[in-house]
């Protein structure tokens, strides 16, 4: 990754002509992936774009191929460049006064921390949840470690869990039926402040997909948000162990809420 | 194509492991393709599969830029490929006494051909359709060259029309409602003789898509196969002009079943 990926692929993204990974993002929704826990479209994607640059600025032809075939076996390619374009949208609507609208989620394996535009550096916390995950052959409950890792981001940018009919094929990988997938884009559109006007859903009329969790929407329909993701092993190194449709605890939203509120009346600001 | 894209490509097939083109065009349904007139997700897939031998083979790294840009624009890079595959599997089939199945349809501009597995070398035919297509920007009724080319082959093998409901964002391209979508589908379940085993609709629960027109079941329900193909200008070198659901006439597939009857009862063989 350091000595051949990384600088393969610095160089390749320099070399290109500019990536609108939002765009990615929605054209992979257009190809069957909700872009959280099925990327393999949109790598697919990602990687033609990068492809030509690969070929001619990598130091050697070997290490053209050796980044060419990492990034075609590896099913998630497209994920990190996604989570930082969510990151930097999400960073855009961070500090917008009284704003209820929840800009990151992330766990590290035993607390779940949500952060909301209209307050600040504070981190909402409560317990990562577990869930039920789809789990590999090989692997038991007991192995995969509770919500780690900053992912979550793209839930609070319209896709993963919001997207999930745009993804039928999904079910084979995280279980559940289309019917279910439907309730979890439903409870989404209840809880979100609107909906995007990029990322649009095939499968649900070319409708926008639910953006931006609304904490006050979440406690006035006591529904917690949905993520689609994926669980690691309780030990480093292992890697992925599952994945799944997991409803996040309702506690720390409803702490935003009432702490926004408090702080809109006069409160700590 | 002659100088640069097809030594690259001989090459790069060469150094590759085998590619299994159904199995391509199978992740395509998966992929919001339906592999006739929306091949992008297949022809990602395809291009990853190919880009580190390209990468590797080309006789300069120039070379493997060029036709790694080139197929990164081609929005059907696959389709060639899944045709090859497609007539590989129509001649596989051919030649079956007695049986019913369509092995080819294709169209020279003026006339439409079919030919049945059971009617040897003899080819049935009709006037070749228009049909209302969408036309591109800049292009009148009167552009369109009725169906000319050998693309519909693939509506012979599970994919196209007969999987229409797998492709929801082909709408956009070729016009239609998802409702009149699920209709060609049923249309052609209701006319072939089989689904393939292979070739799964994620948009149709999963359900194989529907295999081998059978031109006794298209004479005795009265429905003639629809295609989704693109159409040619009139002038050769113009290019593509649109493209759409063609209902094709039904009088060739009427007149192989009597033949195929008549042939059975003591007739020319």
């Amino acid at each position: 990754m350091r000595d051949v990926a990384a600088p393969v692929l610095d160089g390749a993204i320099a070399a290109s002509d500019q990536i609108d990974l939002t765009e990615i993002v929605a054209e992979g929704l257009r190809r069957g992936d909700e872009c959280h826990n099925r990327n393999v479209a949109t790598s697919a994607l990602l990687i033609t774009l990068l492809a030509p640059a690969i070929a001619t600025t990598a130091s050697t032809r070997e290490d053209a191929a050796q980044v060419l075939r990492f990034a075609a076996g590896n099913r998630h390619f497209a994920l990190p460049f996604s989570l930082c374009a969510a990151r930097a949208r999400d960073e855009a609507a961070h500090g917008v006064a009284g704003s209820s609208v929840v800009t990151a989620m992330c766990g590290n394996g035993r607390e779940l921390g949500v952060r909301v535009s209209g307050a600040g550096d504070r981190w909402f916390t409560g317990p990562s949840p577990l869930g039920s995950p789809r789990l590999f052959d090989g692997f038991t409950h007991g192995d995969a470690c509770p919500l780690v890792g900053d992912s979550s981001i793209t839930e609070t940018a319209g896709f993963g869990a919001a997207a999930m009919t745009a993804a039928p094929a999904i079910l084979s990988f995280v279980g559940g039926t289309p019917e279910e997938s439907r309730r979890y884009v439903t409870d989404m559109r209840t809880i979100c402040a609107g909906e995007s006007g990029r990322l649009v859903n095939p499968n649900d009329g070319y409708r926008g997909t639910p953006f931006g969790i609304d904490v006050h929407l979440v406690a006035e329909h006591g529904i917690a948000p949905v993520i689609n993701n994926g669980f690691a092993h309780r030990e480093p190194g292992v890697g992925q162990v599952g994945a799944g449709i997991t409803r996040l605890p309702i506690e720390p939203f409803l702490e935003a809420s009432e702490w926004l509120r408090a702080s809109a009346g006069g409160g700590e600001r």
